[in-house]
């Protein structure tokens, strides 16, 4: 295949890598500052230092490897090496993988004109702290003391103890942060993880934009009891009062179209079936190619949780952990990828991205670009999550061909 | 005081009994089966040994103190002592120690006519394996190696696994049971754990009946995916599901008089912000003194979940952990217990019980009768939980006149 990408090599370094897992037999664990990351860092390390770069992993965690160019001027090909809980072999890891392939290309043919970078970075999924984009809020210089010391895994492990537990330097993060001067592209390819390329029969996606996230955490407080002896008018149970809330999100997101709202994550105290419920902890998770309806549906979700509140004499707490408006995806990128797909025959399908991506945040900082492949039956985020691999090498070679083209740019 | 009842020295065994807890700062929390069950053991031991009784820990986890009579008729105080998690000083406790206090009274008389027992039961509240009522299921013989082997802890640990820790035989299990005809009476004294006895002005409440309960775990299965990517139209989505169900549970209940139904757990997978909840696990307790009511509560909740599981595809599995039918309490003994405290110008109210206890199970086979004390506000099964040890010295002192009485009897 062109430039030498191979899909068997590809499927070869996914099949390894899904086998760096928390949870053998039940999908690909790899949360962040983990022994498993660790394990993921060394293969990765070793497959970017064989594919000619030279490597190193920065204060966030984030893999790097390099091939030295002319100038300084960096194309940088990023995904994430970290994973959901029970997981799939794909998502984040099919980017880095492609990126070690499409460095492969280049560091054959000799020294590039720009420098390139293959970026595996760390914590993207927020599966253990809850906000995730670890590595490129570092590479954007984010983090602050607070928020490493305020996040807590469930454990009540703080990503600063988790840092030093994985032998990071908290106080070094600063030193992750990018000279954005010098990025000329950014670019990820990446799962779909929905169904649009499926139905539109394409083997590429060219990004037009991330959605906007909003994430929070909510806790609503009522009145512990037993169970048995407290009469039901009596009662201020948060189970019942989170549940009014939870049961009406759906049916609100379902009001905006292309909005999606979720309760992934919850948690009661003390989760005893004879207590009544003294706290009820849930996330919710919304997201919006337009930033009004995503306001919209998140307001009218706290007041659905305001009017519980209101009805059983409970009140609740909010923390915003992550919010990000709608990214649009950089146009001459978007354009440049859609000709190279199309010169090659490939079919391409342009599409907005419901997940949020690391590129969701260099987008308004720098020239970002996401290709996606095709998701099987849209399937992602479980060990059934399977994508061809074929088309990943399909979307390396696009990738090596608009590289070529941005490095004879100016 | 009469008998040689003493408030404070029952206060300072509930205090010190109390700072045996898994949580300490955080309420008693004494699950079955636990180092702190073995400290508190020791303890009861020592203290029942001091009050003069014979002591041994049964095969089930219960401490029984005798005192030995002319004949082998029985009377025994029973209450138990383990607790929920960051519960109370005083559920299950104060009833332990009014025993103890109460059999100190009897021994210092020289041999009773009936033979006294005091009987601290293990596992009453099921806050570990969901079930509970461990030691009484024990006494009627009423255990099977497969319901053993299939209660499991959040842990996965087995009751059989559990016994084994504490140093219990499981094969022994049979010989924990009492041959009933010789029990003359169960007496149980409790804290109320409701506002009932407050608002009579009542130091004493005679227990008219337990309600019947039913508990049950249900588990929703859904679809898990990507909280960005799944469009909201194509989810099954075992949270949304589930919390159609549990939002309704208040509503139901409220609509039988007397009837309270409870989600005190909840457990999601994966339990993570970005990922739909492949599955719910929640809790299901419902309590009525009114077997139809109680049935009725049940089914509509389950039919609410089963109209939830269509609307989105889902599907749900369920397991009944206990089911208990009302239980009226014997009519001579209340009259008794009436008449002792109304001798001694205490004021008594009759109440049934909303709360389950050990007397629930028994009541079906021997004579057995309930003395409640207040609950300040009605609080319990939380760290706040507080009665009156003046009331609870009354309660022990009511019990022995009856018991007195009761030996009398042919």
């Amino acid at each position: 295949m062109e430039y030498g990408i191979d899909a068997v090599r590809i499927e070869s370094m996914l099949t390894r890598l899904a086998k760096i897992t928390a949870t053998p037999g039940q999908g690909v664990t790899r949360l962040p500052f983990t022994p498993e990351m660790s394990r993921a860092a060394v293969l990765l390390e070793e497959w970017m230092t064989d594919a000619g770069l030279a490597v190193r992993q920065d204060a966030s965690g984030a893999v790097i490897g390099t091939l030295r160019g002319e100038r300084d001027r960096t194309v940088v090909i990023a995904s994430h090496y970290d994973s959901v809980q029970y997981g799939g072999a794909y998502d984040g890891s099919a980017g880095v993988v492609c990126g070690i392939e499409i460095a492969r290309a280049f560091a054959k043919r000799g020294k590039p004109l720009d420098t390139l970078a293959i970026v595996a970075t760390n914590d993207e999924e927020g599966a253990r702290f809850g906000s995730g984009f670890f590595s490129t809020k570092a590479f954007l210089g984010q983090h602050t003391d607070e928020s490493l010391s305020a996040a807590k895994d469930a454990c009540g492990i703080s990503t600063l103890q988790a840092m030093r537990q994985f032998g990071l330097s908290p106080e070094r993060l600063p030193e992750a942060a990018w000279d954005l001067e010098k990025v000329a592209a950014f670019l990820e390819i990446h799962i779909e993880q929905s169904t649009a390329l499926e139905q539109a029969g394409a083997v590429l996606g060219i990004v037009t934009g991330i959605v906007g996230m909003r994430r929070r955490m909510i806790t609503v407080y009522g009145r512990a009891g037993h169970a048995g002896t407290v009469p039901m008018l009596g009662r201020c149970d948060a189970m019942e009062i989170a549940s009014a809330a939870i049961s009406r999100v759906g049916d609100i997101a379902r009001g905006f179209p292309q909005t999606v709202a979720t309760v992934g994550h919850i948690a009661a105290e003390s989760n005893e079936i004879n207590t009544i419920a003294k706290q009820v902890t849930f996330s919710l998770d919304v997201r919006s190619p337009d930033l009004a309806r995503l306001e919209a549906t998140d307001r009218l979700i706290l007041e659905e949780l305001k009017q519980a509140c209101d009805r059983f004499g409970g009140r609740y707490e909010t923390t915003v952990t992550l919010e990000q408006p709608p990214a649009p995806m950089d146009e001459g990128l978007q354009a440049l990828l859609t000709a190279c797909a199309k010169e090659r025959g490939i079919p391409v399908h342009a599409l907005p991205s419901g997940a949020g991506h690391d590129s969701l945040l260099m987008a308004s900082r720098v020239p970002t670009a996401m290709l996606f492949v095709p998701s099987r039956d849209g399937i992602s985020h479980c060990p059934e999550e399977w994508s061809d691999c074929g088309h990943l090498a399909h979307a390396a070679g696009v990738a090596c061909a608009a590289i070529e083209k941005i490095m004879k740019q100016s």
